[in-house]
Formats: structure tokens, sequence, C-alpha cells
């Protein structure tokens, strides 16, 4: 008898690869539709496009049991609030949807409101609805984002060129045990800053660490990639493996054209003088595949593996 | 020592007013905030508002373990396209978040993946986008919904005044038992044509029971009800208790200027001869308070009690 495919033999990636594959996306004014940081659709009146986003965090997964409720909820809406930065966006409008079970004391969904407030209110999302429903499993909270971007500053993953320099903001590594995860501020001021000034081929955020969104932004641009492992910015304590597989990092990471480098990172450094902007590889020819200069394998988070 | 407040002792509705008073619901050009089948936001480039809803259902909760997953994605995604319905609007934009165990079978996340595409398709959804993350506990998947109304055939849960007649589409009761709840069709094209022909003062979708949602809608119009319980449209082989307080109709329940009445409910047949359209009692002023004319009491489904 055959073995059923699980979602663990079949991988995070292949999964949604396959899921994609049999939804319609196509029509109804779609400028992009899934497979970059946010998905992209026509309509605001000033001629800005919309932006749309679906993130959940989940006890036990991306928080653990017990944790302080409020720094769950900021982290929720700033995951996602991570997601529209790194398409060149600016945040409008959340709505939350809850899932907890009947016995769950009312102070814990208290304090998670509270820090999805305070993350509304640091960022001016207007938090318009959402919904709770019970369930006997753990505490799910699924956000939903709308953002807008002005069509000639939105950033997708895809527009990467062979050649083009790859940076990152911030540092990497050790996030879930640090507790950064739960209090990281979006790259919002920085990419908007990008974007006005240097306008990055490619854009995304780290969520599964670098080893495996280096390699999701290299594909959506149709090129290979060369990581320089050694040069990772790291958070203190980290290896070089745990900044480049651990996740949770919420950085953006960026392409840009490699005569405009040099330029960037000088007035990034007058912009931001307190994050680091990083040079960590480029990409190259599709035919040249991914190149880690390191001597260990490369992995990342993967949410069913 | 105080007993903890669980969300059980607090039931929903009184959840979700305590979740919203902690939130910033202004700004970003909200028309509606929390509160109402969908929230409504400006932006539209043709001067249509933006509809919002997010909504998830929960295995154990809104359908058993073992179902048939492409019914399931049908529900899902038709829950959302309900509430667009309601408002007068029509349906754009989705996204899917989806919580599984690893071990589950790749075919359940394919089967309901066909089912939201078969959905999608029918109602003209494009689905943008979406993410897959695991869990230990019960599949949950959330579908964000997008939509879009014109001003003028916006039509709210509070615009209801008293002596206004309330109607409801279809029969009630035993939705969950007979499958009805996992094949249902949302009232799309029922409501509009109410709005195009017949402009409601107030209107919603039956989600919860009548016996539930009917003093929701009279509560947010700030008017009395008066229900006539032995009227309800009921589906085969149901009570009058059972067609007031089982839940999951997904039909709308409207409610008219009394004048006319008789015009709409002529019109109805000739446009719907195969859907009901009953009258089911009046709004009151907000003194009169409720007044169920049956000797059962009135309950409906909450989700934490």
């Amino acid at each position: 008898m055959d073995v059923p495919l699980t979602l663990a033999a079949l991988g995070e990636d292949a999964l949604v690869e396959r899921l994609v594959g049999l939804l319609p996306v196509a029509g109804g004014a779609v400028v992009e539709g899934p497979g970059d940081d946010c998905a992209i659709v026509e309509g605001a009146s000033s001629g800005d496009w919309s932006l749309l986003k679906a993130d959940a965090v989940v006890e036990g997964v991306h928080f653990v049991p017990g944790e302080n409720m409020a720094r769950v909820g900021w982290k929720a809406l700033c995951r996602a609030i991570s997601d529209v930065a790194a398409m060149g966006g600016l945040p409008l409008h959340a709505l939350v949807s809850v899932t907890a079970a009947p016995e769950t004391p009312w102070t814990q969904l208290r304090d998670l409101y509270r820090g999805l407030a305070k993350a509304a209110r640091t960022y001016e999302v207007a938090v318009v609805g959402g919904e709770t429903t019970h369930s006997n499993g753990p505490l799910v909270c699924s956000v939903f984002l709308t953002g807008r971007v002005e069509p000639g500053r939105c950033v997708r993953r895809s527009g990467g060129r062979p050649g083009d320099v790859l940076l990152v903001t911030g540092r990497l590594g050790g996030s879930f045990q640090s507790g950064h995860h739960l209090d990281f501020k979006p790259r919002l001021a920085e990419a908007r800053w990008l974007t006005a000034h240097f306008l990055p081929t490619a854009m995304m955020d780290l969520s599964d660490g670098l080893s495996k969104d280096g390699p999701r932004l290299a594909r959506a641009s149709g090129c290979g990639l060369e990581l320089e492992l050694e040069a990772l910015p790291r958070r203190r304590g980290c290896s070089v493996e745990a900044a480049c597989a651990d996740g949770e990092d919420f950085e953006m990471l960026l392409a840009v054209c490699p005569d405009r480098v040099e330029g960037l990172l000088a007035d990034w450094k007058r912009a931001f003088p307190r994050v680091p902007l990083t040079r960590v590889g480029r990409l190259l020819e599709a035919g040249e595949g991914l190149r880690p200069r390191a001597t260990f394998n490369l992995r990342g988070y993967d949410h069913f593996q």
C-alpha cells in the first residue's frame, strides 16, 4: 500500500507551489498574485496599488506557551508590516482573526490585543475588524493587512539582475532565543527611504533565514546566487550558521545595481547611523546556480520539515 | 484567590466588545470599523468603498475531522462571500491562511484548495496569496476577502428603523446536520438585486442563528425587536427552535420599510421563484426590548459558551 504523502515529506516550498497551481489567481485587476511578500492589486483612488498580506502566529511555533501575550500581539502585526515594507509600501488597514480555547483566560486575549494596538498606533494602522473563534488547539492569531504603494516605488522579489549586489539591514541570527522576534521594529522607514533614494531592483524580508530566503529571491529573479556567508552581520553570540539559518530576523534583503552600492552605503550611514547595511553576496547568471561561500550546508526554516 | 475570567465565562459578544475597545479603529479612511459583517474603507478608484472581511473555519468546530475537504474549502470562502453579500457588495480578492499538522496528508490540503478554487471561480474571486503554517492542533483555514460596494448600495446592520419589517431569505435550521453548511450558495445575486430594487434599511447574514443574530441587528440599529417565531421558514424536519438557534444558515436577514414590503414580495417571487422570502418580525422602538413570540428561551450559537 502507498504511504500517503504528508506535508512534512513535501516541504513548505513544494507545498505552496502545488497549492498555488490549484487556484484561480488572475483577473480582478491583479498585478501580482502569490509568491511575493504581498499580493498587489489595482484600485486605490490615488493611482497607488493596493498590497494584501495574510500572516499567522501559532502558539508553540511562533511563540512559546506562557509568553507575554502583549509581545506576541506586537509580533503578529509587525510581521505583516514587515512584508508591506519589503514591497516598498505603507500599511493601512488590518483585520485580526483569533482562534483560542474556551478556557483561555480573558487576560491573555486582552494582552494580545494590547500588543496589536501598540503596533497599530506605532505604525499608523487602523484595525478595522476581525473575528474570534474557539478551538481546542493552540492559540492562532491571523493578521490580514492591506497597504498601498506608488507603482514607481514598488519593489518585488523578481526584479533582480545578474551582477546586482545583495545587502541586508541590521544583524541576523538568534532572534528566537534573544527575544528579538517579539519586539523587532519592522524596517518600514528604511524601506521607504530606499525606494525614495536608491530603488532596489528586488527586495524581501527575511523570515525563514537568509539560507532559505536568499535562494527564493534569486529564483524569483531568474538568477543564480553567491552568498558571502562569512560577511554576514551577526547578532551577538551567533555563529555564521545561526545567522544564516535561524530565521525570524525580519530584516530586509535587497538587490542593488553594483554601480550604486558605494553611494548607497555612504548615504545610508548618514540616514540610519545605528542600523548596519551589509553586503552579503550577489546575484549570478541563472546557469551559475547557488554558491554559498562556506563549508556547511545551507538550510533554513521550513514549516513542514 | 480569584478564579480567572475565561473566554467561555465572558461569551463571544462581550469578548468582542472588550477586544474592539482596545484597538485603534479610526483613521486611514475608515468608513465603518468592527461590528458589521465587513469593515468598510474608502479607496477604490471608481469611488466605490472597499469591504474587508476575515473569517476562519476550524476542524472540530466548523467541520468534523474526516470531512470531505473540498466541501470545507467551498464553505471557507463562501462564508466570507456571504458577509460581502450582506453589505450589498461584490467580492474581489482573497488570501488564504492555513495552519495544519506536518503529518497531514497532502491530499487533504489539495482537496481543501480545490474547494476554495471552485468557489473562487463560481463567484469570480481572485485568490491572490496566503500562507501555510504548521501547528499540532486542528486544521484552521482563515480566509481574508476584499470586496467593493457602491456607497449608495451599501447596507449596514445599523440602518434599521422602528416599524421596519424583518425578512429572511431561504429556509433556516439543521444546516450542520443536513450538510447544507458545506455546499450553501451565498446570497450574492439576491443581495445585489435587493440593493438595486428595494434597498433594505439594514441587512446581515445569519451565521449564529436568528435568535442570536436578530437581536444583534436590532441593537446595531438602536431598536427593539419582535420575532414571529412560528412563521420561520424551516428546513425540512426542523423544529422552530432549531430554525431559530442552529446557526450556519448563511441566509440574509433584512429590514425593509413597511410600505415597500408587499411590492418587494411580489417582485421577489418573479426574480427568485425558488427562494422563499419570508416575513419573520419587525423592529420596535428601543424601549420595547426584545419580544420573541414563542414559549421557549431564545438562544443561538456562541463560540465560547
